[in-house]
């Protein structure tokens, strides 16, 4: 199929809150997403850089995404080679060698209620 | 009228819940939709194909979207040649042969409070 | 100053609750919103046009979004030629001679809590 | 590393609300948000003027942000040349000397529960 997007995303908004109450197990923890789609032939090899107020940038991360399938990545798992700190903001950069698709998604679930909030991310 | 749009975009997030307490009836029951906006003289004939994780995309979904008309797709609704799975992350790929606009919109009631969350969709 | 935007921009979601509990006053009604920002030092003569599933489309609405003025424009406050009708999906097409930047953005208060949803429309 | 980003954006969306009930902190006091990357090897140094409905521009409000960092600016905090009123309707123009990427989220708790809402702003 014929390939879409572009190889180099942004996503200047991110924060992982410290604490959840969790109710409704996993589905219901805070967590911050890139949903990645790659509808190529051809895998995508990802690598995303963190970037802070006060520090210099955390990463690489790599990931793979195949071809003709999306990945819904979880700052929260991120941990190689370090562990995104919570309660902080932070940016990414998410990098790929074909074309994808970035959309940012954030669940947040420290108060009673689920709020969600999501936007294409931005490529140049 | 004159057209606007694209004919190729596409949406990274999706993920329609299993479950929704539903209060209210239909206009509350959890739901993904993709308003496409088709503003130009003729007939937009639109294509869906969803994308997953771990196995080959679903699809052609198809559907018309008539001259000067906008149509608020629900991913729920999706079941020829097969059911969107539930609790299932994946994205979509909507194509026409006329400019269309798409927007992706969320509402979830797995909680006792409805979320929304929309962006304007991705096109090259 | 240099202005910033286009002429065309179209937002594909449209949905205007026929109910809503109101509590706190006019600030807590549904409502749905095109935020326009005009930088330039020209006044912006924008038209509206709403699209539906199943009619022809409504308007021209017009307004006068000033020189170096913002207009948040509420959807449930047009009503000339017609007023938009409630609990119907619509989409709209906003038009302008000076290019403008539009956002837009809902507030639901049909369940106990509001939820805000809020996207950059599309400009071709 | 190579810049990603426009010189130029706007947010057309914008307004704090002049109550918050504050639960847990700072962290849930009602407040609008312009997230900026800038991931070059060059600080950024950011200029913001903001727009009314019935008055001329307020600015401009100036901020650096370093090379390699990211900056998630409270429009609460702007204050000089002057505090942006509460309970008004405002937009955004944000222009910078190297290339950044924008991101507007609201985070608003006049009622029970928060609600969040973003979208990557629109740049030229």
């Amino acid at each position: 199929m014929d390939p879409i997007g572009r190889r180099r995303w942004a996503i200047a908004e991110g924060f992982i809150p410290g604490e959840s109450h969790g109710r409704g197990g996993p589905a219901f923890v805070s967590h911050e997403t890139a949903c990645i789609l790659n509808v190529s032939d051809r895998d995508a090899h990802v690598t995303i850089t963190i970037f802070f107020r006060d520090r210099d940038p955390a990463g690489p991360y790599r990931r793979v995404v195949p071809a003709r399938r999306t990945l819904h990545l979880r700052f929260n798992d991120l941990d190689d080679p370090e562990r995104i700190p919570r309660d902080t903001d932070y940016s990414s950069l998410i990098e790929s060698d074909v074309p994808i698709v970035v959309q940012h998604t954030r669940l947040d679930t420290r108060q009673a209620e689920s709020a969600l909030l999501s936007t294409t991310a931005y490529a140049d």
